[in-house]
Formats: structure tokens, C-alpha cells, sequence
């Protein structure tokens, strides 16, 4: 990436003509590629370190705050780790050329419905450079090219990872043009890809709320909208104990920082007195804040009461917020009111309770006596997750490879026309 | 439809709420209320002819063209047809719940990924009033409610069919509010309608590529563009000269007013002598306009000199435009210059060149020796055409039943956690 007079459109449409070569590799191409960028990632790992430290230097001097310094750094080990990442996709079935849909009309036209790379795919994240590696990797075992703008904060590292990707992929005779990054061009970059219809097929927004909302609302390329989890577990009067209290502690706490960890627990009237006060007191023991409303703080001590904020929030912390509903029809008003429509559970004997939670929640995943934690593409048994979406078009929950193409209708005639 | 005090937000919320008992409905419930509809619309066509007659008076005072009023015109069989299309609708097959992957991880939890509704489905149009008719079936027979947004020239017309279908929903004892219209609020409901996000789950607009490009800018909510055809014939060197002049024939004369009519055909050099004044004589008697390059004007008569307009013209008319190109590099670098990424058929007995136009033309629908007016969904055999997608995401191509329906993965457990 040498300073250029190029511009970020410049960038893009060099990244929608490569895409027309990457388009048409062999699997095996695109895995020799994947694991010639892993080794290039690897064997710049001096390179890489030395440019992370200056942003962890800028990122010290700017205020960053020691979490997001944390995300930000990269050492030789994690390095290491990218490489990995990228040796793990390189080793993903390809998701190109699979036959969808098979037809023969009356007249002998066959139709075959095939998946095609999307082409362009772009990324709009914030800090965390291993989004850099993950989108590029992801985008290009699927054929697609892909324009990047990460964080300003990881800019250098983002300039070095970019660099050894696109040395990797010309080496292989591969178009480096195929990893793009616009963000040299700050946020007239970040603009440009969110209105450039028509080069990029599809972009894919990574990291807060915010960033999300402001792509979505912006962007005239059509998203795929990865969101906030603010996920409830339903406790129903017939649920077990060992099950409520096993997975709401593992659901909360066995890595609240993400996005598949609940927030919200809804205890059905007639098993508050049996469940409350041990799945509290597991919550609390396992370091849990527990926020709750009068119901629950008159069954268990050390509850803080819950505020309206608390139902919405998404505290991706050791806190959870938990109240007493009268029945399943007010636990699922509740839902609807304050769920992201991410994954909820419901932990019941009922058959019946489960097969209607099943079908009224409107979720991308809906759960019965499971952690809300296995909603995740790895546990799902993609090999990889370009992200957990939470919108209804083109793909909804965890999203592997094959959400990362397209499809197109090949007809093979002999002379047909239309009657 | 009284007048009322509600705001198009109300009535979108409405909407909302019935999308969630009809997305519950029975196939039998919904087959039943799509013929209580089709019934309807045929028992009030007094009614709905009258309004139209409204409609098409203030459409000649204020001076709308003759071919719009044509297209705005009901009579008494034009409602029958408009009912009849109903019922084949209520015969397609439910597009809901069906399985679209199962998975059981190794630690007994069962993943089903199912079809369902989207919930609510929005479509703005324009004047003609049987997509009024058809968008709320289709929307319905895939259990969604529909909010629409008609042409205010249109607008008498679509309230009677409205008016008639909500009534056939009470009388069936469904939420009515299943099917809502914002046109009384004239171009501010299209605008709440386009920012609806977390109302509306899906916007399809139907009309003229200006009224598509202004929904997909302006909508936060996500959008299918259906859209225009640019639609090319590729007559390659080894082209049959029968294959070539009946597909092209065809494939302009047939309905030259629809988006998968041909609107450029390009022919190899190493044919154009044996080509070219064949095909343009056929067109020239079936009527076309011929606009071409001089190539083209040098073997034929009464070629009309093509400008650089006239490759990117949907005419939409009996006109055609006509270019001689060096070799398949050439007209492969035309497409991807002037497409609409619609359709394309390259007529050749040479295989690999066959081959190669397959996998290299970026469009929804890629044909080999066969008329473009098959890309419909009626000819693909859905059943019912919701629109001809022209973006990658979701859908792509004709759009059946199926690409009214999102997915959803449900969980099954036994009180699964995770490591």
C-alpha cells in the first residue's frame, strides 16, 4: 500500500475488476491462496508487531481506554493465531458452484440455480484487527473481492495485515487488487463504500450498535445487518431446576461479552418461589450482578432494582436482569417489546409451551432447554461465522461462507422461444 | 377504509400486530382467505369499476397519458381476471414452514432451519391497480401482512380493492389490519413507509427504474430491487441462423414492453456477413426498428445510426440496438458496461464459449441458445412472480412464494450448555 493519488472509488472499482478473475478460481486455487496469505501473515509478524505498537502508542496518547487497547494489540503469539484463523477457512468446502435448484421446463430448457461469489463485499468495523484478516480470508474463500475500512485507532496494523495479504495473493498470481482498504480516506472512505451501488454488492458492518445503526440508516448498498443480543431465557412453571439455573449461569457467564449472552430472565409466576432464589444465588456465586424487579428482589437478597434501562440492555457484563411474569403470554409481549430478535430459550416440560415459544418468537434463533450461547456459526458447524445476523433478508442468524454468495440462473437451450 | 385520525405509523404498527396471528395461519386458513378475497373482489366490482372510473377522470384532467390510462383501467372482466389470479395464488403450495437443513451437534441438540413469514412486506408502486391485488395475495398466501403504497393516480381504485379484501379477511375472522394501505398520506406515508425499520421487514418496489432508485436510496428498510432490463443476445461466431433470427425475433417482438424483452443484440464479426441481414430483415418485418453501428448499417437497409444512448436504452418499444463486436472479450466487456445485470443468451454451437458466457456474465439469468422472455416466474414454474430480483442479496432473478419467507433456526434441547 504505497501513498497513491488514487481515490476511494478508485479502490473500489479496482476491487470490482479483480473480483471477475477471483470470481472464477478453483477451489484449489483459493486454498493455495488462503494458505499463502496465512504464511505471508505469519512471516511479516516484525512488520506487523512494530505497526500495532504505534497504534497502541497513538491509542495511549488519544485516551483509548485499556479495554479497547486490549482488543487492539497484537504480539507475536496472536499473530500467529490470524494465521491460524486463515488455515481454518483456507481448509472450508468451497461454497461456490453448489447446484441449488433443478429444472426442466416442459420445452427441454434446463434451468440450474448455482451459488456465485456476491463479488465485492465490503466491511465497515471498528478496532479489532483480527476483522481484518477474518472478512478478507471469509470473502476470498468464497470468491469475492473485499474492500475493507477498519478503525482509525488500528490503522497501521490494519496497513501492515493489508500489505502482507495482498503480497501473499500477487506472489500466487492472484489480482491483489481482490483486498482493498479504504481507510487511508477516513470517513469520506467509509461514505464512499456505503453509497457505492453497483461496485459493491454487499457490506457488512462489524462492532457497536451505533456503527451498525449508522451503516444500516446510511448505506444505499444493500447490508446485512449483524446486531446487538439482547437475549431472554424464559423460565416456564414446569421448568427444571438443574437445567433453569445450569443455563442461565452458563448463558450468562460463560463469556458475557458477546453477543449470544443473555441479558434477561423471565420466571413464570407459579415456579418463582422454586427457582428464583437458587438461580440467583448460582448467578451471584458465579460474580453476577443481578437486577430484578420487587417480585424477584422478595425472593432473593443482593438483587439491585431493575430500572426500565435494565429490560433493554445489553450489558455484555456480569449483570443480568430478571422479573416474574404472570404467564407465557406476558413473557412473549415482553420479548417483543425488548428483544433484538437474536435467540431466546424457554426452559419447560410443557410440550405445548415449547412448540408455541418454537413458533411466536420472532427470532433468528429460538431455543428450548438449550444455552443461548450455542447460537455461534463454529457450534452451528459452519467452520466459520462472518458474523450472527439479525435481519430477515438473505440470511438470518449465524452466517458461514454460504451466506457470503449468491446465486444465478444458467439456462441451456436449443433454439426455445416463447410461445 | 373511513376516514380515521390514525397516522401511517399506526397503521403500519396494525400491521405488525396482525402479521402475527397470520403468520400462524393454517395453509388451509390462508388458501380459504384468499378465495374469500377472490369472491370479494368479484362481488364488488360494481363498486371497484366505479372508483376506477373516478380515477380515470381525474387522470384525463390532469392530462395522464393514454397508455397510463390503459393501464389503469378496470372493467367488469379485468376484475375477474384480477379475482382468478387470486385463486391460482390460493393454489400454490404453502412456502411456510418448510425444512431447509437440519443439523444434530454431538451433544444431542437438534438444529431445524424452517421457512417462515417475513411478518410485514411493504411495496411501493405505481398506477396499476392490479398489483394492488397481487402483492397483497402473494404476501398473504406466504403469511405476511402487507402495507402498500399505490399511485396517486390509482388511488380510488386501490381504497375499493382494499376496502374489498380487508372486509373478506374480517368476514373469514382474520385480523384485517393484515392488509393496510398508506396512501391516503400521500408521499409522506411512502417516506415513513421506506424508514419503517422494526416495522416493516421487507420493501419491494414495483414501477419505473426512477421509482425503484429513489426506494432503494432513500429506504433504511431493506429493499429487493426489481429492476429494469438491458437485456443482451450475444450472436456468436458459430451462431445458427435459425436459432439466431427466431430467438431474436422472439425475444423483442414478443412483449416488447416487459423487462425481459432483448434490447441489444451483439454480433461476432466472423458472423456478422452471414447474420445480420437476415436477422435485422426478420425484425424489420415484424416491425422493429433497427439502431446500429455502422457495421450493422453497411449490411443492411434502413438501419437508423445507433448513439452512445441507445446502449444503454430500454426502449420497452419495438426498437432494437444492433452492434458488430470483435470477439466474445468484446461483447463480454459491452455487458458488463451497459447491463442491468437482468438477463443475457449468447446463441453458439461452440461449447466452451457456451461455458464461458455461463460463468462469466454477472446477471440474474444467464442463457445459452434460448429467448430471454423466459426469465419469468410463471415460466420458471413458480406458480406466481413477486418480481424479477436484479440485486444479489436474498433473492435473485424470478421471485416465487419462497422469496416472500425469511428463516429461522429452532433448538431443541436437554439442557445443553456450553463448554
Amino acid at each position: 500500500m504505497t501513498a497513491t493519488t488514487t481515490t476511494a472509488r478508485d479502490r473500489m472499482l479496482s476491487a470490482q475488476a479483480a473480483a471477475r478473475t477471483v470470481g472464477l478460481l478453483s477451489d484449489e486455487a483459493k486454498r493455495s491462496a488462503l494458505l499463502a496469505i496465512a504464511d505471508a501473515i505469519e512471516a511479516a509478524d516484525g512488520e506487523i508487531v512494530a505497526a500495532n505498537a504505534e497504534d497502541l502508542e497513538r491509542g495511549r496518547a488519544t485516551g483509548l481506554s485499556d479495554a479497547l487497547q486490549d482488543r487492539l494489540r497484537l504480539d507475536a503469539p496472536r499473530v500467529a493465531a490470524l494465521a491460524d484463523a486463515v488455515r481454518d477457512i483456507a481448509a472450508l468446502p468451497d461454497p461456490v458452484g453448489r447446484v441449488l435448484d433443478e429444472r426442466t421446463l416442459t420445452n427441454g430448457l434446463t434451468l440450474t440455480k448455482v451459488a456465485v461469489p456476491f463479488g465485492v463485499v465490503g466491511s465497515i468495523y471498528e478496532a479489532r484487527p483480527n476483522v481484518t484478516v477474518d472478512i478478507a480470508s471469509l470473502a476470498l474463500r468464497a470468491g469475492n473481492a473485499v474492500v475493507l475500512r477498519g478503525g482509525s485507532a488500528a490503522e497501521s496494523t490494519n496497513a501492515a495485515l493489508i500489505r502482507a495479504m495482498r503480497g501473499a495473493l500477487e506472489a500466487q498470481g492472484i489480482d491483489p487488487e481482490a483486498i482493498q482498504t479504504v481507510d487511508e480516506f477516513g470517513r469520506d472512505g467509509a461514505r464512499e463504500l456505503m453509497h457505492a451501488r453497483g461496485v459493491v454488492d454487499v457490506l457488512v458492518p462489524r462492532g457497536s450498535a451505533q456503527l451498525i445503526e449508522t451503516v444500516v440508516t446510511e448505506s444505499s448498498v444493500p447490508v446485512i445487518e449483524t446486531g446487538a443480543g439482547v437475549v431472554h431465557i424464559v423460565l416456564d412453571a414446569s421448568a427444571s431446576l438443574d437445567w433453569a439455573r445450569d443455563i442461565v449461569v452458563n448463558a450468562k457467564t460463560q463469556r458475557p461479552s458477546v453477543c449470544n449472552a443473555a441479558e434477561t430472565v423471565l420466571v413464570h409466576r407459579d415456579a418463582a418461589d422454586r427457582l428464583i432464589p437458587p438461580v440467583v444465588a448460582a448467578l451471584q456465586s458465579s460474580g453476577v450482578t443481578v437486577h430484578g424487579d420487587p417480585a424477584v428482589a422478595a425472593l432473593a437478597s443482593g438483587v439491585v432494582p431493575a430500572t426500565d434501562d435494565d429490560w433493554a440492555a445489553e450489558y455484555l457484563s456480569l449483570d443480568i436482569a430478571i422479573a416474574v411474569v404472570d404467564d407465557l403470554d406476558e413473557a412473549l409481549a415482553h420479548i417483543r417489546r425488548y428483544s433484538t430478535k437474536h435467540t431466546e430459550s424457554i426452559i419447560t416440560d410443557d410440550p405445548v409451551n415449547a412448540e408455541r415459544f418454537l413458533a411466536e418468537v420472532d427470532s433468528a434463533v429460538v431455543m428450548v432447554n438449550a444455552s443461548t450461547r450455542f447460537t455461534d456459526g463454529g457450534e452451528f458447524g459452519f467452520g466459520a461465522e462472518v458474523g450472527i445476523s439479525t435481519q430477515k433478508l438473505h440470511a438470518r442468524g449465524p452466517m458461514g461462507l454460504a451466506e457470503l454468495t449468491s446465486t444465478k440462473w444458467l439456462a441451456r437451450g436449443a433454439g426455445q422461444v416463447r410461445a
